[in-house]
């Protein structure tokens, strides 16, 4: 790691011409930082991770570009021989309304099965790169039928300002599983002690920030003011709620809204 | 396709106050940028390709980190139902000086035992996606054992000097075979068409350039002047040779030297 | 220009499997896009602007760092003949709140003073530029004294993530008054005109949309609940409100939270 | 500074699936990464550099975009108090064959002269600015007339791959003198001593390197066969050399050849 807490308000204060104060108000130009979305000066601190990640779930993290990587090459080297492994009763249903999500579980007995053909197949496809080599096939060509849960490698340097944004990206409910606990694992047993201000202040002004269109900003004044019919209709004309047999149908959009209002502990206008 | 041939000689004469000329002074500029690397010009192109790679290629291909990028999401959808295939007479031998390269061809015979086993692996993993998706699993989740063989789809955005900068390294001939194909294709077949000067002036400083470290220099200068005992006395000493039973065996960088000698059309001292 | 709202639609698709679908579900797909922060998409379309911009402003231009750029030399012209002039009525009050901003103009006397000695300066700085390269100067070193205010010219391209990245920050109420000028030009003359339906999306979603922290969530929470006194008290335990001389005095953190309170409608409590 | 050499070798490693071997081979295979431009174990190391530049340098400086940055603000702090001054021998002349260069330097009594209106357009300049903040002008708009010889400071931070990049281009004899200035002393006072392999490797594979086009290459092997009068009508035919009263003159890419013939001790065939 490269920096800490002092070097974020070191370099705010470059730009200020002034040196550093006291952890009081060094706490609150760290947070007023967040808040403004000055970014530049998290990016003074840079951290670099030794990881050990299925393939499958690499293919996710790599799309962040503003890193660096070095990655374990099955070019030069044999394969990682370990592949990622499901649990009987880890096998995740596919979700109904979102359509990249999952939810919930299946049953354990359909979960066993599918544990046990997991394990087949992987022994099978290492089973087919083994015998490559052994006929004398070159590692680059001989991985092409390796299962994506095949375990790779990497140095991943990356610094705090980007790794922030990694990390509210992948630590956030939509993200896959698998990515999520690399994600919570930085977050909270890394991040959060290396730059403990820092991290309270993503956590306040960022992850568990909650933004309002400024669409949802006028339903929410006619609810604050009471015009519950008014919101109502508003939502009717924009098609975010729908008649359907009686009872009104919210959209994705008026869902979403729905659980902004539960967090302000409002009761959504449509189920009154 | 955004710009060409003339928005690169626009952009550089911004910087120079004037407008454009003639074709011929147009040429002798962007050959100028080319050779002097002045690559600022070359971004002002830009071309979005759509492109269907099987995963392992796709991996190398992403490491190029200043490119838009949209994949083909089997979070989102059923992967495609594609995999790379590989002919009989295409199962590359490991190479033996380089470690991470190929050389020559396995035999027929072993060729097409691999290629069935190639098959029936590939349609075992695919049965295995199929089963799960079947039973419920999330799309995200069930795509985990897909070999790196599958075909992915993306859109791929990126200006010329990029562009130009993975085309160096990807139809080098140290890059992998199958994404060589590719980078030959762009290169030839789309660039060559795009941006003619530009592609020439690619050709003839870039792509087929030839360095000489300061090292290699002191010792071309030797050779030039007739003074080959010395030049060899150099090498031995940095052991770039090594006497192995009566004759200098070259290390690897004598032996990248050695072949730079062949292109100048001179001989090798050490096999005089 | 390159792509407008079909090609974000286009890319967003391609990670879905699916081919184009009508306009009102185009326009639901973009404006899911931007709420849910999926942002690769929008990097399909690119576009390039020519630009003629004050040296001081275009110092906080080429801050964002993901574009290509071409600026006219000044080692290798002569530097553009012309600078930023203010008008009498142009000249801003030093902000007393906010140090990095400024609030209303000075008087009209004090006004005419300052633009005349900028008239002066200006040309002060020209003869002696002038004299420089007539006295044989090189370009490069005679340009030392320039002021800030002369004119460059360049080649500005970007794609439309990174562009809307740029407005957000630039047409924002805190940026310097001279390159929100710019800003607003692109943003409502040129990118509502190329790419509507994204237009719209980012006012709805990005410019106009509010940010509650998970504090100030907190607080709204209990003002929403008629818990005034609650949310007094929280405010004053974290020193958002001070008493001075009898009257709570809210702190900067405090006063943002009012101004998005009267965007709600709602008093500021400790103003009741 | 975080990582030095043996960071480099580890994360080459990783990629091989080895860990770190003797002095001498991890020299090697620095040695081999720079050579193969296999630059991505040279961003596993990162410096942060205070640093303090007039905003002229300063200007080309902040071109290269691969870095993190923090400056003086201007908006928020009244400028530094400083101007980059030139010495009566310091002022060099206008180069005749390159446009954007210099060479030489002007007499002294012409130097003095310069330098005495130097001292007094810059004293004229900070008197107008501080004229503004005594009048209430907000600093942002004060600024708008300081010369580009202000001096500003930032912290710059930067991994070691695009900071070499950044030294190989400005420590070059095309670049301006004064961020040469800045380029060698980065060089050879920091990193040399911070990363001494990679430095050795750098001189020898990148800044002392010479490259020969594949035209270059084509005209050498001519020279190196005694293929001379060859070589000569080769370059008539491409207009390198032109017949000028009796003699041939070289054109720009020709005496960029002969420059490099120079450095192999051969003679320019247009001058025998």
């Amino acid at each position: 790691m490269m920096g800490d807490d002092s070097s974020i308000v070191q370099a705010a204060r470059v730009s200020r011409g002034t040196g550093t104060k006291g952890r009081r108000q060094d706490e609150e130009l760290i947070r007023y930082l967040m808040r403004q979305r000055h970014t530049s000066p998290f990016e003074m601190c840079e951290i670099k991770l030794h990881v050990r990640v299925p393939m499958d779930c690499w293919r996710q993290w790599i799309r962040h570009r503003t890193a660096n990587v070095n990655e374990y090459s099955t070019r030069y080297s044999v394969a990682i021989e370990a592949m990622a492994s499901t649990q009987p009763d880890h096998w995740r249903r596919q979700a109904k309304g979102n359509r990249q999500g999952s939810e919930g579980s299946l049953d354990i007995e359909t979960g066993r099965m599918l544990s046990e053909g997991e394990q087949n197949i992987q022994q099978a496809c290492r089973r087919v790169y083994e015998e490559r080599l052994k006929a004398g096939v070159a590692r680059e060509q001989a991985r092409k039928d390796l299962p994506l849960s095949t375990y790779t490698e990497a140095y991943w340097k990356i610094d705090l300002h980007n790794l922030l944004h990694f990390l509210e990206l992948r630590m956030a409910p939509n993200a896959q599983y698998e990515i999520r606990q690399y994600a919570n694992v930085i977050g909270y047993e890394i991040v959060s002690k290396w730059v403990p201000i820092t991290w309270q202040a993503f956590l306040d002004y960022r992850l568990n920030a909650v933004q309002f269109s400024r669409i949802e900003i006028e339903l929410l004044k006619d609810l604050c003011a009471g015009r519950v019919q008014s919101a109502l209709d508003g939502m009717v004309k924009m098609e975010w709620l729908k008649e359907k047999k009686g009872v009104l149908a919210p959209n994705l959009e008026a869902q979403e809204f729905g659980a902004k209002l539960e967090t302000l502990g409002l009761q959504k206008p449509w189920e009154r």
